[in-house]
């Protein structure tokens, strides 16, 4: 039996234009003589639809389309997820189509409401299990979470016989190590059931997730025998032997190169995250601050590869207190990336709107407000210069930054999507490393990876001014942040008492900063946004 | 038996400062001679704790101080809300609390996982139902949600005998008719059970929801004897008196007033909402551009009766483009108010910004680009003083500019609470003049009211240049917004097809900006913010 696995991008809510890209899958799947072919979940609508299941009209649409994709797929057996509306309930289902209409909808049981999943906002859990036969191999149907405790679903199939294969729809984020407890998982599911898994995920950047795709076939051992491309889309190929020995797999051509290391995996989600957001929303080109500092330049040359060089735009805003060195970086940077250079110098609007704010009783032009002000001068151009071209304004603050809210609100953090929301300081530096080293070049001057980081708000100012260094400031995030350890239980893991209550109390604080900031590519076990969702109002504090 | 309803108001994360209350209202309760005294849902953390759940220590903090507080109120039983964590699950638990320690523990069978709730993300269910006697009172213990659905609470409580009293700990949130739901549901419980029912709610702001209060105590026949304070704190006190005729309740105190109507509920939640966002995090004075329009009238004026006119400074920020008329109207505003009153023209500002952006290809004096650089330097402007000043700054964006994005990303958006984001502009009117009502004299002037809305972002600028009227545009917003209703639906009930969509294309493709916009009251059954969740990438389109 030839399964295909069609890995494909779905837009969110783009139902007719996910279909056809279907059809184009199933054509060259026909060609290829696959007997089964199987789409991601909710791969009609794109997932997460969100809200959108809350209108009716959209789960009638998402009806149409499946059952239209039925009639123009008559000639092999399909399998694809879809959002159904049945009797005032949702599900998310897979639909099974086969000559010509839908023959069978299996409905996803296991929903998972953690993390940055809602499915019980949406969907009922299926109670049901589904196999179907395809020359002599009996499939059980899947839909992501529900494989993913293999206990209960050793319940959930105990009736339904021996099967020769477990069909898995997925839509599964990418995170650094997904990939390790995926493998983990669909070896210890084979071995169980002695059967092949079939994994079939999306791929493609929706607002802060990136799926990553890598959708896989073990076998009955629990060998994965083919991956598919990671971060792009593909069709995957293989053929499902049974016999006395077990199920064996043979994929139909060798297997594609996958990511280097959890560097390259990043950097491969940043690409397409970034990508996707902006194509996905309509914008051809994107602009962006360059202060010559590591984190503008990462972000701009991973805009550079996502969509052209061409199609991207570094503005340098410098004032009085940029360094001649800094300045000359950003260009270079631009240079070496090839993307478009201006350079705007924000020194006469800030000497103005301090005099205008002169007339404010107690106007201070040296403290914070004065800092912030130079941030939102530029970031006023930014928009400005955005609303003007219609282009994208990438904001470029790392997690470390975004974490203990060192940015300025409606400064720095104005724009429309946050690169390297997720990655935090000490990643920076590498992924500038990993840039350099994959483009042959040095993209990335080697004098911003050694200058030491500064805002340069202020004459002389450096980031250790009011932050650890950034080893210690990451490792104490990572802690409280990602893994909700107390101060406390840091405290005893050996860390500085003194940094971890400051930086606890500053990651406290400025959740109303994050509330307004642009969603960001998701790459930790936890990002900030949807995955994180800490009240603004809040006095809770960590016992110490 | 003697029923004390402790409607007190929690701050989220304060568990010593909501224990210190809870310890007040019992030593008044104590001198009143209550036998049983009540506190809301998570009353020990506020409501909703969001991902503090899942901090560990956050619930044995939970944990040590539900304890502490039953040795510290001996004297009676007590029944408090808290978050509880039990062998790595955690639950919405109600505490009974009797000389001196916790005797039982009640568990929220029913969570809510729709609208602004996310239960499902944080507890279990619990499944079993418990009862107290007190005084020959048998009383069956909910929370919230419990007894919003009869059916299931009545198969839920079938084993439980005859029980005099149903307690209902709440945290729900005010919205426009919610008060008529609840008050139908306690009849219909009442008379179903043959019991009374006492409702103990949460009151106070949290974010984006009000909570208000209005507790309340049915008799057996399902009639409200006794309701609590609406947005305030306060201890309702009434005598449980059974009988052959059924459950009597005699009030302690006479009826305290309720709001006259909708409107004078939506101004009290805005005026409570607008305290709590500003004392909770630590405001004590706020900032707000006045324009002389009726948005930033209206938010002054609640923001002048919630946190005292002498924390309100109000600053109008002219261009060449603001009439005289809207200028003295800014400056009779917060005159009226006697607020704090600023005036700095972006004039200069505006000019500079213009002759710096000049040198970036194809910048132009005239579009789009150059209407939102003059809000954004009053942002900034507006920013750049909340610095200086460590005041809130409060924007006055209405629903109706917030649906359409008739907003400027970073300019009139820039703040940090959005005090009318969700009432739309058809309601603002009614509002004003309501203040004008009950302040007794012309606080917002009528020269303010009678004025066609304009941005003044360009001469001769009118709102009804790109938008419908106000009272068109509401209507289609409550459809598509709050009730997810199609185009065709909308269409269909006779509502002008050209604007219905025109209104849906500009609601579907602001969210990015809604998303960067600071937090607003909840005053509709669907409010933006955690109320209606949907991607920034989407490309459904509802059928024409």
């Amino acid at each position: 039996m030839r399964i295909g696995l069609g890995q494909i991008n779905s837009v969110v809510g783009d139902l007719a234009g996910n279909a056809e890209k279907m059809r184009k899958t199933y054509a060259e799947a026909l060609s290829n003589g696959v007997d089964l072919l199987v789409f991601p979940e909710l791969a009609v609508c794109g997932y997460p639809p969100e809200d959108l299941l809350y209108k009716k009209h959209f789960l009638q649409d998402n009806q149409q389309t499946i059952e239209k994709l039925a009639t123009d797929c008559p000639q092999m057996t399909i399998i694809a997820g879809f959002a159904e509306g049945l009797d005032d309930k949702n599900y998310n289902s897979a639909a099974i189509l086969q000559d010509g209409h839908i023959s069978k909808i299996y409905r996803k049981a296991q929903l998972p409401n953690y993390g940055v999943f809602d499915e019980e906002r949406y969907f009922q859990a299926g109670s049901e299990p589904a196999t179907i036969d395809i020359k002599g191999v009996r499939a059980a149907i899947t839909v992501c979470r529900d494989i993913w405790d293999i206990k209960w679903l050793s319940s959930f199939l105990k009736d339904t016989g021996q099967i020769q294969l477990i069909v898995n729809i997925s839509a599964s984020p990418f995170h650094t190590g997904k990939m390790e407890q995926r493998k983990a998982l669909m070896g210890g599911c084979a071995r169980k059931f002695n059967c092949a898994v079939a994994y079939c995920n999306l791929v493609g950047g929706q607002d802060e997730i990136v799926f990553d795709g890598r959708s896989m076939i073990a076998d009955s051992n629990g060998e994965i025998r083919a991956t598919a491309r990671a971060f792009d889309e593909d069709l995957l190929i293989a053929d499902i032997i049974t016999g006395d020995e077990g199920v064996r797999i043979e994929p139909m051509r060798p297997q594609v190169p996958q990511p280097g290391d959890s560097l390259d995996e990043i950097y491969q989600a940043l690409v397409l995250g970034t990508r996707d957001y902006a194509r996905k929303n309509g914008f051809e080109k994107v602009l962006l601050g360059l202060s010559g500092g590591i984190d503008s330049s990462v972000t701009a040359a991973v805009a550079a590869i996502a969509l052209g060089a061409e199609n991207v735009v570094g503005v340098t805003m410098p004032s009085k207190f940029n360094s001649p060195e800094t300045k000359a970086d950003a260009e270079k940077v631009a240079k070496n990336l090839g993307i478009g250079f201006l350079s705007i110098s924000i020194e006469p609007t800030l000497e103005q709107f301090n005099r205008s704010l002169g007339s404010a009783p107690g106007w201070d032009n040296k403290g914070v407000a004065y800092e912030n002000l130079q941030a939102r001068i530029r970031g006023t151009m930014l928009m400005s210069l955005s609303n003007q071209y219609g282009a994208l304004v990438l904001t470029s603050g790392n997690k470390s930054e975004t974490a203990v809210g060192y940015a300025t609100l409606y400064g720095d953090t104005a724009g429309g999507f946050a690169v390297i929301k997720d990655v935090p300081k000490t990643v920076v530096y590498k992924l500038a490393e990993h840039i350099n080293k994959i483009t042959g070049r040095e993209v990335i001057p080697a004098s911003v990876l050694s200058r030491p980081p500064s805002a340069e708000l202020k004459a002389g100012q450096k980031d250790t001014d009011s932050l650890p260094d950034y080893d210690l400031l990451d490792e104490i995030l990572k802690g409280y942040v990602e893994e909700d350890k107390s101060a406390e239980e840091l405290i005893e893991a050996g860390l500085p008492k003194e940094a971890v209550h400051r930086v606890i109390r500053m990651v406290d604080r400025n959740e109303y900063k994050r509330r307004q900031s642009p969603p960001g590519i998701k790459i930790t076990s936890k990002a900030f946004g949807k995955d994180r969702r800490l009240p603004i109002t809040n006095r809770y504090r960590s016992p110490l």
